[in-house]
């Protein structure tokens, strides 16, 4: 017997995380599942940034980069991403955008492990890792390369020539969950780095990078961290590598004395060398008031509402859509999926389309994955049951035939 | 005769740009001589920024990429930049910062001419153009170099393995302007290629990439621009390069389908190529309030008053604080220079402090520097007159020598 709606409701009274819904924007008549897309906006971010815009930058001008402390703004976000993701606060920098930050990582991985070539990954990775990986490759001419596998060959496919293995921790097509520890220990046994991207995973699920053992990691501000779109990105070097840390982005903020405008660059020691230009100011306070809402959220607590989540949805839906041409394409056990359930329709694209008419917003991914994410701040659970519904609705009317639906976005 | 200060007052009155100084918040006390490091605040952004976060972000969520235009918002953005810079609006891109564009540059060049190894650059040009260079050629390995040269060598310099010449168009120190035409006709008539960061001149003196032939340009935002601390910075390629550009910094963005979200990178036509990761919505909403203040602007009529403002402040320093250990280190020829003037002063940070708490900011580049910029959009003749005087009465007094003026901050 899947839920009802009074069933979830009881759930939302329950849900110790509930109270921090109030913490966002959420618009009337909108129910959104794509948190693990652009994260939703919390409510102390406009005023923040009014401030840093009016008073800080209008008032303080350059001032402001003592007086204000935007100069330790980066840091003191670094800081406070580490306990999200099992970091030290030294072993995060915040700085650019996800690829550029997987560039540097990259870069700087093929220089520790001299003699090697390689970079392994999942075949069907997220895009513009592989395409950055790509490009890498591509500069450093034919003696590297890319290598490809599926995800259940990975740890088979580490070898003597892979510097590193990139992955990223939640598939975001299916929401599959690697498992960090393993995999990690696969590629070190052979010699390799290992490097996660925790976009989608981070601020979701409690990831321990340091548990892992795990040398490198890059993540997102702008999805479930909630920092705002294009929001700046961070990134993660294991403590025992810094020493021999060294990327080729090399502006002046990451050097050892920037504000001395040496003629020549000297690293900065530490994580800080992993910074390259001027930070983002208006950006950084945006990400700030979105890592802020994790503050005092016990993690364990959102896995369990997140994993719990999922469950009801697939139950729900396959309830109530049975026989419509729905196939889960996720993981059926919440253990080795991330905060989002996926499932293909011949009509995904314009299935999607109906929905977000409804108010009910996921996202479609080619070619016929229809995704929903769970961003367990600020969800509630009768927020599934109404989904649900709506999906139900969508399919039974075939509401997807109307052309309106069928119309590609320039964004999809 | 130095000119009084109601002579000044009188070129005001009669300056044709003086109405959009009420486009800027300045505050009150404030004289602000260091737009050139960070431009002020337009009056329009922080509605822009509170529209963009509240109705885009908050209330369109992911709808918002395209409903709000958020995926056009950077291409609309460098076509504004585009005639500031004498370019086409495709030849433009807005994205990450100068140091990251740098490096896609360069990287680029590198690979357009094949068989040849050296950047070659003026041995003192901004630290990180010089940081990003060493980075880059450390990446490549030994066949890389970069070669140093003195401003006045660099002509002479250009040889058969010079890839690229890579320059700062305004000296930060100085302001020493270099010929732009004349210099890129010396790089290409030995077969190199034509890099200019305008980060010190576009928005302060009218500047023609496309008339002196330049090859590849890159500049920050939040300078003359006035796109706010830590602003996205731009790039541009000339358009006979588009066919063979290719940078290694080859996020989703730049894809010729990033929706498609394909398994392989297949760069986009055009300048679009040179985008990597998800654009900054915030950042760039703010940076478009400041290029948008220079909409309708006559940019020779914004170059008469910069050099004048020059020459005028020049005359007013020397007749004003004769004998105290000022020395001009600007070009004395406004043709020859940008758009700020520049004393040595043995001790030029205490000068500098001492002058920033009598509400004159300016700032100082060490050794000796005390830099003082001139923002023709904001900055009246009679702030120059008021400067100067603060500067006299700094100095008359040894107010330099308290030891509040002689703390270092963290960001000098």
């Amino acid at each position: 017997m899947p839920p009802t709606r009074d069933d979830l409701a009881r759930l939302d009274a329950e849900d110790p995380l509930a109270p921090r819904r109030a913490d966002f924007v959420l618009p009337d008549g909108v129910i959104y599942l794509d948190g693990n897309s652009l994260g939703a906006l919390p409510r102390l971010t406009p005023a923040r940034l009014a401030k840093v815009a009016t008073r800080e930058w209008g008032e303080g001008l350059i001032r402001s980069w003592n007086q204000a402390g935007w100069i330790d703004l980066g840091r003191r976000i670094a800081a406070k991403i580490a306990p999200l993701i099992g970091a030290r606060a030294d072993e995060v920098a915040v700085a650019d955008s996800t690829s550029v930050n997987l560039f540097k990582l990259l870069s700087a991985a093929l220089r520790m492990r001299p003699g090697r070539h390689a970079i392994l990954t999942q075949a069907d990775n997220f895009p513009t890792d592989i395409y950055i990986a790509e490009g890498l490759v591509g500069q450093l001419g034919p003696a590297y390369r890319l290598q490809r596998v599926a995800a259940a060959e990975i740890a088979a496919a580490v070898d003597e020539d892979t510097a590193v293995v990139m992955l990223t921790h939640v598939d975001y097509r299916t929401g599959a969950l690697h498992d960090m520890a393993a995999v990690t220990r696969a590629a070190q046994a052979k010699g390799a780095l290992m490097l996660w991207d925790l976009s989608h995973s981070a601020g979701a699920l409690p990831v321990d990078l340091g548990g892992a053992g795990a040398d490198l990691a890059v993540g997102c501000g702008y999805k479930y961290l909630n920092g705002g779109p294009g929001a700046p990105a961070y990134l993660y070097v294991a403590a025992r590598h810094h020493a021999g840390f060294r990327q080729p982005l090399s502006g002046w903020l990451g050097h050892a004395d920037p504000f001395a405008f040496e003629g020549g660059y000297r690293p900065a020691a530490g994580i800080a060398s992993a910074i390259c230009g001027t930070p983002p100011i208006l950006a950084l306070a945006a990400l700030e008031c979105g890592i802020d809402g994790f503050a005092g959220v016990d993690l364990g607590a959102l896995r369990a509402k997140s994993m719990r989540m999922g469950d009801l949805f697939i139950a729900l839906v396959e309830e109530l859509c049975a026989g419509q041409g729905l196939t889960l394409a996720s993981p059926r056990d919440a253990e080795r999926r991330g905060s989002q359930v996926s499932f293909r329709h011949r009509e995904g694209y314009a299935v999607m389309q109906a929905l977000i008419a409804r108010g009910v917003i996921g996202d479609f991914r080619a070619p016929d994955l229809i995704r929903f994410g769970f961003a367990p701040l600020y969800l509630r659970f009768i927020d599934l049951w109404d989904a649900a519904e709506a999906l139900r609705d969508v399919l039974a009317s075939r509401d997807y035939d109307r052309p309106e639906h069928r119309r590609r976005a320039a964004v999809t």
